[in-house]
This record gives structure tokens, C-alpha cells and sequence, in this order.
């Protein structure tokens, strides 16, 4: 699978900053891949990037219309089919992260069919993957986990990428979810694949390379996480890490989504992660931690970062305030 | 999903016991669901039971036809559609554990509608499940868990049901692979699952029951397996198990499948699950240790028994050749 770029973001009638994540990812991290920002009537919230019609995107050569917008369920809604078809006769593809499929739409089906163009349910997988071997490979990988979900993994992992390109690594960034696949171009929604292949599936997500290079790898979930740690742990053996990124956000009580589970430690953490990983890398190493500050003042954030980095003799920052570039430099 | 019984055992033209393992598992240990088996010239195996036609077995009330064959790629061969269409004809339901899908044949498709028979693709669940909650069940469980992939984690299960319902507890057996579906008559394959819902999925096989009642879990994988350990994590964390029985098979040196893989000695397997199942189940025990030790004589498998259940002060038994009455006493 393949994303084509330059995108038109569809935000619909969105109005809340959270439910158009997917957009706001894209724009965020890969301002040259996004033409335009589409919305309709209604909608209160923007990427930020120039809005424009599907006709203007198509003009200026947009070959992919994305829907940026979720709403809980992640259901595509029938309002929104004519305006995916109108993207289709203009020369665009459709990328759709949401849980129901583009290719369920029996309409949508035909219009890819007549005019040549591709329906993308980033979200399911339709690669064969095989089951993993934890065989060693070549090139070196790290991989960013975290205390929890939703804890800023994907965001850590583009400020390494893009903080290692500045010192000019060889570098490539992996996407496991669907906001990533969207920046990335291409991925494995690694929590949709079929139990038995999560391994494989992360395997094939970080091939052979050459010594030198470095695959930064999105992490899912948490192994302390009572729905997701499975995901996590055969996530955690296929990309069979030499580095891991500890990833943190402050003021949780417990785990995200489960009032009644316990919180676990950073220290918990770095523990469980470092034992699980030795199966398939024994020289995995912790090589820093970050914490989303954003609850707290700048200073706060630098004294929490600070105090963290001295209890475990790690760089530790704030990937949106800091930068990476104090991580990325244990890795020389 | 729900199978219906008594089931005429399909084994094509077998000529490999261990191709014929769906078939046996329910001769072995559902003998009284089983009315016959039926197999084609060439067939040099058998599970045992009475041999009889679809048209006898059908006279005789069969109400499923079970591929209890199977290839190394789990393919359905064109060459048997014939027979499956005769037993719809004659009034019985289809189960398949089979990669491939009965439901990807059109003419069984049809012959369904029109029969108004089940096929049942037990390797493909089709429920839909919720993702885990972590949330405390009422009623007991116990899960066996294994140092490798098949290491006798069904055949454990199925035993410690049987010495438990002979010592009148109230108990029922959790079905988690193709095998033990066919046996308990329902279950979910978990490990083909989509990965967001293995501990949903686990956690919706042992359903709150009774305070006396439990639970006797398939456990699947091994948390030491790099392929598979993602599945063992959500199983255990899903199952929430009071209880652990660790299952091993004798002169393994590498992980199934996996020649260049280290194989993980009891002790570690002990602790390793002992540490993710607390995270579910605070309270979790491990309560037995049962070894396959089929390899070696009776005398040897007993002195192997009696010195592993010495070191790890627990009840330690082959459970084909001594039962698991030992390891059932200790939950009286």
C-alpha cells in the first residue's frame, strides 16, 4: 500500500480540534504532502493550511483526498459519499482511516472501478503477512513505548526522525497506526492485523537494511495496558529494538479508558519493556524518556524533565518543547 | 457459534495421524459427540471410532460434517466440495477449521441457502468483539500456559476438566484453538482475532459465573515465543487466571518452528507469567506443572515428574499417563 501524495485533507463539518487528528497529523509533520484543507458549512476547526474546493485541489494536482475527520465510532457517514465521489472523478485516491470500510460502499466500489482510482482503508490491512521468526536483521531499529496509550509515541518518534535527519542519519520513520500511515505514506495499522501475525506483520515493517541505517518505529498501546499489551509485546519482538524511547504524559491516575487499573511506574516500565525485548535483542538499550508537559507551565515541564533525567541517568524531554536532539545524541 | 452435535468425523484420505488431529481430539475426548467416522480410498488412519457413509450416519441423526483433516497450508482442495455438498444434502451443519474459508465457495454458499445448513468456519470468528477491560470477573479460572506452542496446553486443559468434574466441581472448558472448538463445541480461535481485541476476546470466553464455578482455559503460545507471545500476553491478561498450570514437553532446545530461537527454562516461565498475570489478577497462582513425556519411558517420565515437582514444590505429572487428579486436589 501506498499513499500518493500531494493530499486534500477533508475535515467535514468537524468542530472539535480532536476528532480531525488525522489531518491535523498530516499538516503537522508533512506540510509539503498536504495541497489544501477541505471543510463544509458548519465546521469550526482548521489545520492551519490553505483551504480550498476539490476542484481547486485537483488543479493544483492533489492526487489524494483523505478523510481527516473521526467521529467516535469511527463510522462513515452516507452524507459524505457524494463528496468522495466528486474527489474520485477529479483524479483522486481515497484514504479512510475510519472503522467502517470505503470498499463496504457498494457506490464507492464502482466509482474506483470506472475511474481507475484506489479506495485505502488504511485501518485494515490487506497484506498475507507470515508469522515472525525472531531472526536477527540488519540495520538498527528503535522503538518508542510507552507508560500508557495516548501518550505522545508517534509524536516522539517524527521529532527523533526529524531531529536525526538534521544531523543527518539515515533514517526512516515506520507508521503502525493510521494517523502515521498518513504521514508515513505507507504502514501496517499493527492493531488491526490478525492475532497470530502482529510479529510478522511488525517484522515486515522494518526489512533488512544497510548497518548504518535506523527504522524509528511508532509503539502502540503499553505492555501494562489489561486491553492492548499484547499488541504491544508482539509489536515489541518483531521490531526486536537496539534502542528504546520510554514515552510518558503527566497526570494520569490510571490506565487510558480504565478508571479501575493502576497506573504503572516509569521505572515499571523501562523494566518491563527491557526484559520483553531481550527475547529478540539482547543489547536492546533504554536511550531516553519523553513526557508530554503540555499540563504545565515550560518551567514545570523543565523541572520534571529535569528531576526524571536524573533518577534514571537518561536524556529526558519534552518532544513538542525540547526537541529530541539530546536522545538522538546518545545514538552517535 | 454454536456446533452442533453428534458429528460425523470427515478424514478424507489421510494417511498422517497428525494431519488428523481435529478428528482425534474429538474421538479422544468427546467420544459420546461423535456417531462415526467417514474416509475415501487411500485412508491408511483412523481415530478409532465406527466407520460408516454420510447416508448411514445421517440415518443415525449426524447433524455436523468435520473436516477433521487438515494440509500443511490448511487448504480446502476442490476435490472434497462433492462430499460437503452430500452431507448438507443429508441434513448436517459444516465445520471447517481450515485456513481457507467454506464460505469463499460459492457452491457452498448456495447449497447452504438452499439446505439452510451452517457453515461453520470455526478458524474465523465472526463475533464481534469489545477490547478488553481489565475488570475484575466473578467466578474462578484457570489458564495453562506452556514454555513452548504445543506442548500438551489442550490436552492439560481437557484432563484437569475431566478429574474436576469427577470430583463434582462445577466446571467448564474454555476453547481458544480449533481443536478444543470442536471438542467444547464453541470457543473463539483467539489467535484469529484481530490483535485490538485478543483480551476482549479472552475476556468474553469466561464470562462473570458462580464464586465456586471455573473456568478451565486452552492457553495458547508461550510468552517466550517471538511469533506468538503477543497472543499468550492478551490471553492471560483477558483470562484474569486464579490459577496457572505451566505445561512442557521434553527434549525441545529451540522454540517450535524457530531453530535459531533460546528455549526458556520452567523457572523463568514461572516467573514470567506469574509477573503479567498479577497485572489482571493480583492473587494468581501457579498450581501444577504438567510434562509430555511421551519421549521417554514411563520410569524416566516419572523420576522427570517427581524431581520437577521437588524443585518447584508443586504437583508435576504427565497428563495422558497419570491424570491431573495431584494438581486438582490443590484447588479443593
Amino acid at each position: 500500500m501506498h499513499i500518493v501524495s500531494p493530499y486534500l485533507l477533508f475535515i467535514g463539518d468537524a468542530t472539535d480540534q480532536l476528532s480531525i487528528k488525522m489531518a491535523r497529523g498530516a499538516a503537522d509533520w508533512r506540510p509539503e504532502l498536504c495541497i489544501g484543507e477541505y471543510s463544509v458549512a458548519g465546521c469550526t476547526v482548521t489545520t492551519g493550511i490553505e483551504k480550498m474546493s476539490i476542484e481547486q485541489a485537483a488543479k493544483k494536482g492533489a492526487k489524494s483526498f483523505v478523510l481527516g475527520f473521526a467521529n467516535s465510532g469511527g463510522v462513515l457517514e452516507k452524507k459524505w459519499l457524494p463528496y468522495i465521489l466528486s474527489a474520485m472523478d477529479h483524479g483522486m485516491d481515497i484514504v479512510s482511516g475510519l472503522h467502517n470500510k470505503l470498499c463496504d460502499f457498494p457506490e464507492l466500489v464502482n466509482k474506483a472501478q470506472q475511474t481507475q482510482q484506489q479506495l485505502l482503508d488504511i485501518r485494515h490491512p490487506k497484506a498475507e503477512f507470515s508469522t515472525g521468526t525472531g531472526v536477527k536483521r540488519s540495520g538498527k531499529r528503535l522503538l518508542t513505548v510507552g507508560t500508557d496509550c495516548s501518550v505522545g509515541k508517534m509524536y516522539t518518534s517524527l521529532s527523533l526522525e526529524k531531529s536525526m535527519k538534521k544531523l543527518n542519519f539515515d533514517v526512516d520513520f515506520r507508521a503502525t497506526g493510521q494517523c502515521g500511515i498518513l504521514i508515513a505514506g505507507q504502514g501496517v495499522a499493527i492493531d488491526c492485523v490478525i492475532a497470530d501475525f502482529i510479529s510478522g506483520a511488525s517484522e515486515s515493517l522494518s526489512p533488512n537494511n544497510k548497518p548504518e541505517h535506523w527504522d524509528i518505529i511508532e509503539g502502540q498501546g503499553s505492555l501494562s495496558h489489561p486491553a492492548f499489551a499484547g499488541v504491544s509485546l508482539g509489536l515489541l519482538h518483531g521490531s526486536q529494538p537496539d534502542a528504546l524511547v520510554i514515552c510518558h504524559d503527566l497526570n494520569r491516575s490510571h490506565m487510558r479508558g480504565l478508571p479501575e487499573s493502576q497506573f504503572p511506574s516509569i521505572a515499571s516500565t523501562i523494566k518491563l519493556n527491557l526484559q520483553a525485548a531481550k527475547l529478540t535483542n539482547p543489547d536492546v538499550k533504554v536511550v531516553g524518556i519523553t513526557v508530554n508537559t503540555s499540563s504545565v507551565s515550560i518551567e514545570e515541564g523543565q523541572r520534571i524533565c529535569q528531576q526524571l533525567s536524573t533518577e534514571f541517568s537518561l536524556p529526558c524531554v519534552d518532544p513538542m518543547r525540547d526537541g529530541t536532539d539530546s536522545i538522538v545524541k546518545t545514538l552517535v
